[in-house]
C-alpha cells in the first residue's frame, strides 16, 4: 500500500465516522459555560469534567478506534543513528495510550547511545528484555555509524531474528539498509534516503521513491523527517484514523518548509548535485558492505 | 519578521545566487565519466574528487553563505520536556559545521535528562560553562514538565541571565511560555504550541499564530513540529539561504501528513474540541503560575 492508496483508504473510512462523531461532539460540549469571573476552583473542576467528556466522546468513536493498548515497540538504536529518525517516530508511538517502547542498544547494554549529530540517549531495556513478537520492530537510519552497524553481524542477525515474529517491520531514513542486510527486503517494495535509494536493488529489494512505502508488514519510510509521516501512518494502522488525526494535531503537525528544496524533484540543481557529490563517498563505502 | 516576510527575503537573496551558481554547478560536473567498469578503487577516488569538488562550489556561492562556522548554541532540557521539540532544531543546527551544541540541565549536572515521553537524553555541559553571549538560547517545551520548570525559579533566572547577551532568543511550542517566565516576551510577537497560546497575554506578549514568529531577536515556533521549520530558518539566518536549503534536502525534509489535522483551522471540530478539553485541566494549572 503506497502512500496515496493509505491516504485514500484513511479518508474512506473516516468517513462514516465523522458523521457519527458530529452529534457526540454536541453531547460533550452541552455543558452550560461558565461566569466570566467563575472561581479558580470552578474553572478547575469544569476543565475536569471537559476533559473526562472528551475522553469519553474520544472513546466512542467507532470501531477502529483505539484509546487505550498494549502495543510492544521495539525501536533499535546503535552509534551513529540520526536522532531526529528516531525521535519523530517516537513521540508519536510514545502518544498511543498505554502502548510500551522498548529502546534496545546494538551493543546490548545500557550504557548512552551517542548520535550522529552528538545527542547521548539511554536504552531502555537489553536484548534479552526483547519482546519476542513486538508490535513494531523500527531501525533508524544515519550515515556513517549505519555504516558500521551494517558490519555488526551480531545487531545485524539480532534484527533478523526479532523481525521473523513482528506484527510490522519498518525503519526511517538508511535504517531500511540495514533491513536489507538482514535479508528483510528480499523482493519487496521499499524505500530510503534519497541518497542511498540506489543501493537497495542490491538487497534484491524494488525501490520506490515515496515518502512511506508499504510492503505487507514492511513499512519504510525515506530520509530523517519521514519518520514523522511514516509515525503518523503507523499510528493510524494501529489505533485508527482519529487517533492519528488527534495526535497530529496535538503534534501540530502542520508544516511549513521555508524553502522548497526537501526533495530532489523541487530542489535547486546546484544544491542536489554538490550535496550528492558530498555523500559520493559514504555511498562508496555503503556499496562496500552491500551484498 | 513574519513567515511570509522571511521567505519573500530569502527567496530574493537567493535569486541572484542561483544566477551565479548555475554556472559554478557546471565547473563541479565537468569531469569526464568514469567507464563502466572502473575498479572500485576508481570509483572511491572519483567520489573523494566529487565531494572535494562540491564542497569547494558551496563555499563560493556568495556573501551571506558560510559554509564553516563557530556559533555556540545553547539547549535548555528538564525534567518533562519534548523531545522532538529539542530534536528537530538540534537535527538542523548539529548539520551547520563548526557550530557547537550545549546541551544544559535545569538541574545544572550532567545526570540524564527524561522527557515527556521516556526518553533520557544526557547533557553535555554544565549551567557554569554555558557561553554568557551564546549565538542562540534556545528553550523546548512541554506539558506536566513545563509547569514544573515555571515554578523552577532558578531555572527561569539562568534563562533571563543567559537571554540577556544571547543574539537569538528562541523556543518551541510551550518553551515561550518559559521566556515569558523569565521575563523575555514584554510588548513582544510570540507564538506557542495551539493549546496555550491564550495564556501569552498574561505574560505581556502579543500571540501570533503563526507558524514561526520573529520580532527582533526573539524567534518563538508553533507547537512540537514547528521546530523543524524554525531550524531552518535559524540556518539561513546564521549560515544563508542556499545552506539551508541544502540541510532541508539532506533531511528530505517534503513533508506528506497523512491527514489534514495538523491546525485547528483544518482539524475536524470533533477532533479539535476534544483534544482542547483534554488539555483543559493542564491550562488551568499553567494559568495558576502565569502573572
Amino acid at each position: 500500500m503506497d502512500r496515496r492508496q493509505f491516504t485514500k483508504l484513511a479518508f474512506l473510512s473516516g468517513g462514516l465516522l465523522s458523521l457519527l462523531n458530529g452529534c457526540r461532539s454536541l453531547a460533550s460540549s452541552a455543558m452550560e459555560p461558565l461566569p466570566a469571573n467563575a472561581s479558580p476552583e470552578a474553572r478547575k473542576q469544569r476543565a475536569g469534567e471537559l476533559s473526562d467528556k472528551a475522553h469519553q466522546a474520544f472513546m466512542q468513536t467507532g470501531d477502529d478506534f483505539k484509546m487505550h493498548g498494549n502495543e510492544q515497540i521495539v525501536m533499535l538504536i546503535y552509534p551513529g543513528f540520526a536522532a531526529l529518525d528516531l525521535v519523530g517516530p517516537h513521540y508519536l508511538f510514545a502518544s498511543m495510550m498505554g502502548a510500551k517502547i522498548y529502546l534496545i542498544s546494538s551493543a546490548n547494554d545500557l550504557k548512552p547511545v551517542k548520535s550522529g549529530e552528538g545527542l547521548e540517549i539511554l536504552p531502555t531495556h537489553l536484548q534479552s528484555q526483547c519482546p519476542v513478537a513486538p508490535d513494531i520492530l523500527f531501525v533508524p537510519g544515519g550515515t556513517d555509524g549505519t555504516l558500521q552497524a551494517m558490519k555488526n553481524t551480531v545487531f545485524i542477525d539480532f534484527i533478523k531474528n526479532r523481525a521473523a515474529a513482528s506484527k510490522y517491520v519498518t525503519s526511517v531514513c538508511t535504517g531500511s539498509l540495514l533491513l536489507g542486510k538482514a535479508g528483510l527486503l528480499k523482493g519487496r517494495k521499499a524505500t530510503s534516503h534519497w541518497v542511498t535509494l540506489e543501493l537497495l536493488p542490491a538487497f534484491g529489494a524494488i525501490p520506490v521513491k515515496e515518502r512511506v512505502v508499504w510492503d505487507g508488514n514492511l513499512v519504510t519510510g525515506g530520509g530523517v523527517t519521514a519518520g514523522i509521516d511514516f509515525g503518523l501512518q503507523m499510528v493510524a494502522a494501529l489505533r485508527g484514523r482519529q487517533y492519528a488525526e488527534a495526535i497530529q494535531l496535538q503534534a501540530e503537525y502542520d508544516p511549513m518548509p521555508p524553502f522548497a528544496s526537501g526533495s530532489i524533484e523541487t530542489a535547486e540543481p546546484f544544491v542536489k548535485d554538490n550535496l550528492a557529490a558530498m555523500f559520493a563517498p559514504l555511498i562508496e563505502k555503503l556499496r562496500d558492505v552491500s551484498p
